[in-house]
């Protein structure tokens, strides 16, 4: 079973209008609400992967009372610790001329005392767990080491950790040894504060250094997720670069979290790391070809799979590609 | 008690957002959400009248159940039959540059056995009401004469009705001889399929003619509002004319509501027809200052009660004021 830690979850809330009057009343051709925040993405990612997941979040007041109602719907299962402020919503309008807006709500106040009642109910399924994937900011009310503390939780259990966040929850957290930290190439910038993206695009030589800098600090393993220029991991078997033919029109939200869903599926599985990051670019691929944030097909994820170049310890200097 | 039904409420959320980005990511300064509908307006503004109110809806789901919470919360009683699918949301923009762009869903479909169950509860309720307010549009699935038969059950109880709707379910409305139909001029402009603004402005003496025909159709009293030109009301105590020193700057959304809800409340009051339609002007006119729809404040409410004009038979052809 794989553990997905939800601590910040959204109702997602989509309107479709084939042309959006910005200053009048639109009446929405369709109408979408669906659980959302990245935690939640990356654990109907796997539960569509087929993978035996558990969703463990936060969630409160009657937004979190539809989350809990449409992830028992999509089957999803969940395990959810009840919070007294109400879970955030998401509205996203989708311009049939081709614009999209979102609109973000500020996430629910955490009490200490819920998340010590979620940690100790972690605490037991953690054992449960065959990998846990923590992803998503953190909520306000949280201390920024709250992911640290559940990935030694976690590690304590002898159960590897995937850690997909930013700032001091990405540090803090990286410090606690999770198998692998996942960030994204604006997260690691923001890390050391140093620019990775020069005027010829971006230094993977940069970006690899800084993975380098993560794993010295703590984390077993680092994938950095570039966009159309796939993944760059820096592991214990050595440095990879794992990237897909060509950039994908689509929509990019939620790819990173295919991305999560796909290392912690193929970590479970006992796949080698070129194969772990050639699903990882495949689902991430597939995710973004899909109209919907947080889906995929199945079949754009098969047929993907043998496209995507794997190296290992590419000379990064010259470009990779 | 006022009684007032409202068969299409709605989950108002509105998000305060200091310049829209309309093709990017955008999180609100500022996040409301509340019960709305003109129905749980008109329940609102009476409630903050000091008027003994019950809310009477049909509302289903998580939305629903947010609805009823915040009802419950504003204090304000509410009668609500569950329905199976899920009361309706409308999202907001307000853009702090100036813009407001609203997105209503469609109202969920009603069964038939779910309207059975309200009418039920209505012929009981009805019994204890002094006056009975029913405003806004038919949610899908109900038949346009949905509001007739439950005006039928109130007239037979003795008890005044208030209608405030319009299309097929005014007309059908109106042959069940409600104590007061309250149209705006578009939605009477509708009825019988022609002009009542003319190059001129709003032909007033038109106006009064198709109210006149209303009440001929079974309307006890017809009482037009006409934005900034006031209320021209057709009764059986003559022709009357009441408007405001001046047009108010701000937002006209829910003023029909606070007219609606200001007849009512100076009808179950005993009030001559001079004094009602000044409470009502002055109440739509305080609704429109406000920054909100559906509230106002008290000091503009009573302090513009002495600056309304109200005329008994104007002369009409040459202009009212």
């Amino acid at each position: 079973m794989i553990g997905v830690v939800c601590l910040n979850p959204a109702l997602d809330i989509t309107y479709h209008v084939p042309a959006v009057d910005w200053a009048g009343t639109n009446r929405p051709s369709a109408v979408y609400a669906r659980p959302g925040g990245k935690g939640l993405n990356v654990a109907r990612t796997l539960h569509s992967l087929g993978a035996d997941v558990l969703a463990m979040g936060l969630a409160g007041g009657v937004t979190g009372a539809e989350v809990a109602v449409a992830l028992s719907e999509l089957g999803v299962p969940a395990e959810i610790t009840q919070i007294a402020e109400q879970t955030r919503r998401t509205v996203t309008i989708v311009d049939g001329r081709g614009d999209v807006a979102a609109f973000n709500e500020p996430g629910p106040r955490i009490a200490a005392a819920e998340f010590a009642d979620f940690a100790a109910r972690y605490a037991k399924a953690v054992t449960r767990c065959t990998a846990v994937v923590l992803s998503g900011s953190l909520p306000p009310g949280l201390p920024a080491d709250s992911y640290a503390a559940l990935i030694e939780m976690t590690t304590a259990a002898g159960v590897p950790a995937v850690l997909d966040t930013s700032g001091a929850a990405l540090a803090l957290g990286v410090a606690a040894r999770p198998a692998i930290v996942k960030p994204n190439l604006s997260e690691l910038q923001a890390l050391p504060g140093r620019p990775l993206v020069t005027g010829q695009g971006t230094d993977l030589e940069a970006v690899a250094a800084a993975a380098d800098e993560l794993r010295a600090a703590g984390a077993q393993a680092v994938v950095v997720s570039l966009g159309p220029d796939g993944l760059l991991a820096a592991t214990a078997d050595g440095r990879w670069h794992a990237f897909p033919p060509g950039a994908v029109a689509g929509n990019a939200t939620g790819a990173g979290d295919a991305v999560a869903a796909g290392l912690a599926h193929a970590l479970v599985r006992g796949l080698p790391w070129d194969e772990r990051l050639r699903h990882a670019v495949a689902l991430g691929t597939a995710a973004v070809a899909a109209p919907r944030a947080g889906e995929f097909s199945t079949d754009d994820y098969t047929s993907g799979l043998a496209k995507v170049t794997v190296r290992r310890d590419p000379v990064l200097r010259d470009g990779a590609r």
